[in-house]
């Protein structure tokens, strides 16, 4: 099983999608995003909820709703997302078997469990590296790789796509003329 | 629930006996290790046929069997003993959801497929950082940080556990006489 689960992927991917939303179109809501990411709408709906927590996406005003980014996605890393979806999920769980040897008779000697167990510090210092490198990319990168690759009319694309969506629940909650 | 499992603390710690166990004296087995290292008898047996999967490990010739390191423990990397006891086993498990936009109607566009995922890649850099840091270290190294917290009489203390062990197995071994 990987570390990190599906949750990480659909919350990055639908994040992508708020980084250049303007801010004077309506803010689309977790529904709108799943459906155009074609992810479990109850799931992201979790997902933005822990995003919402941490601080990375807020609420927007007004009737619809919908998300925004609560800071520049530039300010947003890949670790605050990953830490934000995942919680805290060391690589490795020490449990100090160092101090549980026969030898030992259940009276461990101070030295076998003074400082870091080695294999710990090695563990850990793995997860600093991998920490780091999630550090290293922002939001705004990653949609900065994605704008490369896709067409200029893409964008454009998915605001129409929000948009008509927006303007169609509008309409449905329009009661009917009578 | 963390990446690496009890197992890779398991087998690193058990195998750190086997370091510098003298080849004249008889090679602990996974009974052996486990007892000594107060961890479960049948987990370990699995995690050292993994290890000799791997080729980390090799059966002891002679009637008491048990395990020897199969190359120098500075030949031996904390990844080699990850990797064998864990497997193939990825940070991230890239399900290619660009591919599945709303807007491409079940039809992706080249350029959505095109070169490796954005969010995959990132992934993946930190899976290879992390990989990097575990290839940093041997067994060797592991022991040496080992052996200088414990007193110079540790070492000896184990060896002659295990061959009081072996001993009595011996013992054992041999028929009541009538």
């Amino acid at each position: 099983m990987p570390h990190f689960t599906s949750a990480v992927e659909y919350g990055l991917h639908c994040l992508l999608f708020l980084v250049e939303h303007p801010p004077d179109r309506p803010a689309p809501s977790t529904r709108d995003l799943a459906e155009l990411q074609c992810v479990p709408v109850p799931y992201l709906a979790k997902i933005f909820t822990k995003l919402q927590k941490a601080g990375l996406v807020e609420a927007a005003q007004g009737i619809r709703g919908g998300f925004r980014l609560a800071r520049a996605a530039r300010q947003i890393s890949v670790l605050d997302i990953v830490d934000a979806i995942e919680g805290s999920k060391p690589l490795f769980d020490c449990r100090q078997i160092r101090t549980r040897c026969a030898i030992f008779e259940d009276q461990p000697p101070a030295w076998a469990s003074e400082g870091i167990c080695a294999i710990h510090a090695v563990m850990l210092q793995a997860e600093q590296k991998m920490r780091a490198a999630l550090a290293a990319h922002t939001l705004a990168d990653l949609a900065q790789r994605l704008s490369t690759k896709a067409p200029p009319a893409f964008e454009e694309e998915i605001l129409t796509w929000l948009d008509e969506r927006a303007a169609g629940r509008r309409r449905r909650r329009t009661p009917p003329k009578t």
